[in-house]
């Protein structure tokens, strides 16, 4: 579905980078536990973990409720999100991206491409910096979900 | 701030539309009568309102919910958004911009934009039809809000 490679060897992250990615992935988790739809983010400043989220698209009929909006919604407030980093399971949609440029997230770290293109070009042409992974835990995810949810997933995209 | 000129004559707008943006209007006045940042939004298909909301940072303490993202909310899992209009008393951010381009909304009617800048031209560069008001009821609205509450409008933009 995308052309965009991964880097070849995974980029280096840190250990709060790696735990914070833990979160988001838990999150998809504990989303698709729930019947929802497998995607999860979480936010981390300096890195310490702010608050984690996951799509409730299903579990509270809310189509703005993206992982990455989950998240934000739960880190509450901020005065600035200058020095925060987003981590996300899936490529950010153009309502996530636009929301990654709106509260000027500099950073973020992305699970995966391979299963939606997302907006990660629109984050980059705003100087949004964009680590891409390649985790295949979240490959298999979406992939499974995908193919068990077909009508679920187009409506989470509008297709 | 912007260097946008509305039409130098109101667009034509029918009945619907009308009711529609007023629909906006006083889901802003409502959020301003509950302590909160005086931005309105409304949801219509096929001229018949769908849903409306504001902005909701102050009052529930929500950075994603802005106008445009609270009428969304509330008008709950749709199948599609491709004959439907955004209704909005300002213009929309990165976020709600992105939003608008993620759900294949194919048509926006913004109140004014003089005094936030928004993202029209990421709309148009989608397809995005905008249609662009220079309403002064929403103009004097902002203005008293930005004069008495700079710091919330500050954060409700992270700037």
């Amino acid at each position: 579905m995308t052309h965009e490679q991964p880097h070849s060897h995974a980029p280096e992250l840190d250990s709060a980078d790696l735990a914070a990615f833990e979160a988001a992935f838990e999150a998809a988790q504990k989303g698709l536990a729930e019947g929802g739809i497998p995607i999860g983010a979480a936010l981390a400043r300096d890195g310490v973990l702010i608050a984690s989220g996951h799509n409730e698209r299903v579990q509270n009929a809310d189509p703005i409720a993206h992982g990455e909006m989950s998240a934000l919604r739960a880190a509450g407030r901020q005065r600035s999100y200058r020095d925060t980093t987003l981590y996300t399971t899936l490529a950010p949609c153009a309502m996530c991206a636009g929301t990654i440029i709106q509260f000027k997230i500099p950073r973020v770290v992305v699970g995966e491409v391979h299963t939606f293109d997302g907006e990660l070009e629109l984050l980059r042409s705003r100087g949004v910096e964009v680590v891409l992974l390649d985790d295949q835990r979240c490959v298999d995810m979406m992939r499974t979900f995908q193919a068990e949810r077909p009508e679920l997933w187009a409506e989470d995209i509008a297709e």
